[in-house]
Order: structure tokens, then sequence, then C-alpha cells
């Protein structure tokens, strides 16, 4: 077969197996998210028994650690046919350490029950390791999703990462504000880091929202009167003073409001993991038929003129057949090829364009997470407090943490 | 064997693959790059011998169409190989396809030789059917080199690929003032093309002064003397007008400045080539070491625990090693575990951050592309025209290109 055609072909070929790759990954991403999700759950009510030192919290206590038991079950049963579809390609590294650092921590994950259980670590302890457990299995879903090929499963992933993320805030919010409605009120410190949490929820919200299908919104507006429950409790939390404590009993009323608020999140997720899956299927399907559209084009080609390139019917001298070969069916054949090729570059540069547009969410992420470790190598600053140094550079420039990162990002080296 | 070290070997597995794919993509580009400069001079001759129309230019004419043809040979030859390296895996659409279409650029190239020596084009079209060729052969460049992951090596290619652009205007320019000086005089037009042309060549060379190593710079300083004797025959181009011709015989003369300039650049790219081809093979081996080094940690590991995973030797209710595992040797492998995995993050995110840096240059090409293609696309302009308009907004608002395509993708999608 002439070369261009097998290149023609190759690329076609190449692109099918990406999106069945990514279909494959999108599986992975709503396995790995229902554990984060059952995760949560078993977060929050560690942190309640360990504030509220109470024997009759256990039983519950053990069903979700046993949710999350078999979440992580069925996730590590997938891990398996991860390594196999792809342990030999290049470009994966990234993926694979993510999923090794996530394992690594799940592999901790029996000593901290024991210990939560033990009452060896205090409700803040405990949080932290929940916490960085979960954002080491977010990790994982934001690499996964950094291979996309395609606008439009492009736009679903940083609804469906957007959404995560969000979820994840109000779920650190639950665990968080257990402590403080315990203790019966809330520290100065604790409300500025309790209207993080929901700002924080409000963005990421707002980009779900913007990125979206239709076909998710009547669930995520079962999620709204939930919201406005909470936010009453928000409300109280931010009155509440040293001198001013509340009933400690509030506190299994909060984690019960946040609850139903997270649990009315789930279906959101689980709908947008179902139509990344149909996208993913579509996609293949119109892919596969273009493929053996052009390989019958070209077979028709190969029939016509024997499979050689018309490098072979010209040389520099002479021209063996006469004739402009844009005049017989070969011409016909041989302007279909360039239309497909023509095309084939028309639609990737469309997708690159379309792609990054859907992908600014995505980057500015990345942006964010490079000015911060730029800040902990240059400044020696702990993770949280980089991070907190750029909240407050974008508090008090008014600028969103997005523009003050690619400033961090831009300034020369030693100004930094 | 334990997931997590599953996973953090195959990570290295990965990277290792994706390194050796990189180092054959880099000879492949050698190759191209050596064809690229063969067809820059046919090119040249061409027009030379189509302007002068002059028979005892022909002998000439055909040892420059052997060159190409030996170094096109030479390049198909590899193509194989290319395939055979990755035709199963995903993210090589965009390079096959690029690929594809050079090829069949070259397919047209012998009924192109054939009507440049019929005179069944002029000059305009031959020059135009050669650029089109070349620019489909530097596309496949830029494309190759867009899978890099290593900081050190992206900042090579994008010396490189710099390099071959700013070598691609010369020839451009060594072409297009063929046909002024054999008219004698340049138009108003000409003379902003031949501005044009000189003014991409110092953005380009700029742009690789600033990534390129030191060890190709004693062969960058070959060229200088060259382009000096070239800048004076610029100078006195743009003082012709149709009322002050020149001799026609300056044609060749100006041909040959520019040849013995733009072979003064061959000996600049192959050296580029080389450290590349000899910083991949440094980072091949330095990999290699360290997948040894982590699969005889992992053997010991296996020797301590015998495979298991911390997660079967605890459970919630209780604790089988009533030890925790920090004061064995087991834990002491398991902190090693726990180093590995953070060097080897640190280790990405450094790369991501100094990736971003080397990219830069790549980066703003591609969103310069992207900005011409929306114009293309919104208001129905051609290509050339599209890049025209984002030209005069550069010089009108005193803009870079790379600022101005920025503020073209920027603007809602109603306001372009």
């Amino acid at each position: 077969m002439r070369p261009a055609l097998r290149f023609l072909l190759a690329a076609r070929q190449s692109e099918l197996h990406g999106l069945e790759q990514l279909s494959h990954t999108c599986q992975f991403v709503s396995l790995v998210g229902e554990l984060v999700h059952a995760l949560q759950k078993e977060r929050g009510y560690s942190i309640l028994t360990l504030c509220q030192d109470r024997a009759d919290l256990l039983p519950a206590l053990d069903a979700y650690t046993r949710g999350a038991e078999s979440g992580e079950a069925r996730m590590r049963g997938f891990l398996d046919s991860v390594l196999a579809r792809g342990s030999e390609q290049p470009g994966r590294a990234r993926l694979y350490s993510c999923i090794a650092y996530a394992l690594y921590r799940l592999d901790e994950l029996p000593d901290l029950r024991w210990r939560v259980r033990q009452r060896k670590l205090d409700a803040q302890g405990a949080s932290l390791a929940f916490t960085r457990l979960v954002s080491s299995l977010l990790a994982v879903v934001f690499e996964a999703a950094d291979a996309s090929l395609d606008a439009g499963i492009t736009r679903l992933l940083v609804a469906l990462l957007n959404f995560m993320q969000g979820k994840e805030l109000s779920g650190q919010e639950r665990a968080y504000g257990v402590m403080g409605y315990t203790a019966g009120y809330f520290t100065e410190a604790q409300k500025v880091q309790m209207a993080e949490f929901a700002a924080g929820q409000q963005r990421c919200f707002e980009v779900f929202g913007e990125c979206a299908p239709a076909d998710v919104m009547p669930a995520w507006q079962q999620v709204q009167p939930h919201t406005e429950k909470v936010q009453q409790l928000r409300g109280m939390a931010r009155q509440t003073h040293a001198g001013q404590a509340l009933d400690p009993g509030l506190a299994e009323l909060w984690f019960e409001l946040c609850t139903a608020r997270i649990d009315a999140m789930a279906p959101v997720e689980q709908g947008l993991a179902d139509t990344l899956a149909r996208q993913c299927a579509q996609r293949i399907e119109a892919a596969r038929a273009e493929r053996d559209n052009h390989r019958s084009l070209l077979d028709q080609f190969a029939q016509h003129v024997g499979g050689q390139s018309p490098a072979m019917l010209f040389n520099v001298q002479r021209r063996v057949l006469d004739l402009p070969p844009e005049d017989g069916v070969a011409g016909g054949i041989e302007r279909s090829m360039l239309d497909m090729l023509q095309d084939q570059a028309a639609r990737m540069r469309q997708a690159d364009q379309a792609l990054a547009q859907a992908r600014g969410a995505l980057d500015e992420r990345k942006r964010i997470e490079r000015a911060k470790w730029l800040l902990v190598q240059k400044h020696g600053l702990t993770e949280p407090a980089a991070h907190e140094r750029l909240q407050r550079a974008a508090m008090e420039s008014g600028m969103s943490l997005a523009e003050v990162a690619r400033q961090v990002l831009d300034q020369p080296a030693g100004r930094r």
C-alpha cells in the first residue's frame, strides 16, 4: 500500500485506540469516584466518632468502613486491566505514579482505621490522613483526564473533575464542621476556613455548571434544597463564639444535613460518568465507521493503480501516462484522498481549538499547582503555607487565584 | 508483587519507553531535516532556472534533484520503523496525519519537477509548490517534537525547531529574491515581503540563541560572515525600483551568497541533532539505571514481607504485628518506598515546570496557528490572509504576534 495511505490509516487506528483507552479510563474514574464517595462518608463519621466518644456510633462507623472496603475492592479489581492495557506505552508515567501513590496511601488505611478505633489520634489527625488519601485518589482522576483527545469528552471530564473537587470540599467542610459543632463554637480561624470551603465549592460548581450536559441538571436541582439547609447551619456557625456556645448535639444534625446533601450529589456524579461513557461509545463507533470508510476507499485506489504511487508513474524527464491524473478514475480517488487528508487536518485543528477552550479549567488548576510548588521550592514553604500565600495574594489584589499563579510563574526567576 | 510497587515500576517502564521513542523520533527529525535542506536548494535552483531560461543551468538542477531524491529515499526508508514502533499506540494520530500529508505532497514532487523542466509553470507557482511541500515536512517535525517529556530535551527541540524555521525562511528569501534580481528590481510589495523574511529569521534565530547549547555556537559563528554578505545584497535590493534596475546577473550572485549562508547553517542543525541524540541516550541510560535500582529495592521488600501489603498485616479491630512497622527492616524499606514515590512526584513537578518554560516558544507557535485558523473559520479568509491580518494587528498595536493571538483566542465567540 502507498505509504501516505498507510499513515492515514494508522492515524485513524491510533485515534481509535486513544478513544478506547479513554473509555476504559472513564470506567476507572467512575470506580475511583465511588470509592472517594465512600471514603468521604467514612472520614466524616470517623471525625464524629472521635469528637463525641460514644460507643453507640461504632456500628455505623463499621458499616461505613465496609462500604469503603468494597469500593476499594472494586477499584483494585479494575487495576489489573489498567496495567494490561498500557504498560508498554509511553506517556503513562504520570498516571502510574499517581496510582502508585494512591495505592500506598490506601495500604495505610487499615492502620488508620485501627488508630481511629483505639483513639490513638485526634479528629484533626484523622481528618488530615483521610483527606490526604482522598486527594491522592483525586490526583489519579485529574491525571487520567489529562489524556483526553476529544473536545466534547474533555468538556464532560472538566465538568466531572470540578464536580468531584466541589464534592470533596463539601466533604471536608462536613468533617471540619463536626469539630466546631462538637466544641459548641467556631474560632475566628475556623470561621475563615469554613468560608473558604464554601467559596471553593461555589467556584467548582460554577465551572461544573458551565460544562455540564443538560441531562444531569435535574439531578443537580435535587441538591439545592439540601444546600439551603446546610446554608442555614453555616450561618449559625458564623455567629458562634467562645462566649456563645451551641448545643454539641448539633454536630450530629450538621453531619446528617451535610451527608444528605453529599449523597444527593452522588447521582449527579454518576449521571456525568454515564454521559461520559455514552459519549465515548459514540465517538468510538464514529471513528470505527470512518476508518472502515477510509479502508474501502483505499481498496478502490489499490485496484485502480495497482498500489503504485504517482511517483512511479512519472519521472523527471517524461511522463509515462501523458494524461494528467486529474482526468481519470484514479484522479478522482487521488482527489478524495487529498480531501480526506485535508478534512482530517481541519478536524484536528478544530479539536485543538475546542480542546484548548475545554481544558481552560484544567490548565488553570495545573498553573495553580505549579505556582504553589514553585513557592515551596524557592522559599522552603510547606505545601499548605504556599497555598495560603497564593490565596492571600489573590484576596489582597482582587485577582483570581489563576491570575496570581500566572504572575508568579511569569516572574523572572530572581524575583519570585 | 504489591500493586503500588507494580505501578511504580510500570511508571518507570513507561517513562523509559517514552524516552526510547523520543530518541527514535529525533533520528527521524534529523532525516527530515536533511531532506528539507536538499529541497530548499532544489527550490532555489528551480526558481533560478525558471527565471533565467538558460539550458546550461539544467545539469546543476539535475544534481540538486538527485540530492533531494536520495534524502527522500533515506527518509522513506526510516518510515517503516516509525509505524512499527507505535502503530498501536494512542496519541500518535496527529503525527501520522502530518506524515501522511507530507508523503502525499512528496508523491507530487516528480510531477512538479517535470513541469519545471517543461516550463509548464512560472517561478511563483514552483516556489509555492516547493514551499507547501517543505512546510508539510516541517509540520511533521513540529508534531514529532510535541511528544517531549524531558525539559532538557524539549529545550533542545525548541532550539532545533526554531532553527529549522529560520533556515526555511532564509530559503524562501533566497527563492523570492531570485525573482526580483532577475527582473532587475523589487516592487514595493516585494520589498515588504523581503523585510518580513528577514524579520522572521531574526525572531527564529533569537529563540534558537536562547535555547541552544554552547557546543553548537562555534558553528553558528561561522554563519555570521555569510549573513553580512547577504545583508549587503538585501540593502541593495531595498534601493531598487522600476526606474533603477540592476544587472540581472546579480540573481546568480544572490543565489550563491544565500546558498553559502544556508549551507553554513547545515552543520548547526546537524550539531543540534547530535546533541539531541546524545542527551536522549544519556537520559535513557539514567532511566534504565533508576528502574533497575527500584527493582532491586522492591526485591528486598518482597523478601522481607513476602510481598504482603500492610493491609494484610493489620485489620480494623486489632493489629497482627503489634510493633509499628516503622521500627523494623520492612519499615525501613517502607520508608524508602515512600521516599521513591515522593521523589518521583517531585521530579515530575519540576519537569512540568521546566517543560512549561521550555515549551513557551512551541506553545506560542500553536497559539498563533489556532488564532489564524479561527479567523479562517469565522471570516472565511484564506490562510495567508488570516496570517496577514494577525501581522497587521501586531504591527499597528505594537504587540507581539503571540499577544495578538492570545487576544483573538480570549475574545468571546461573538466578538471575534
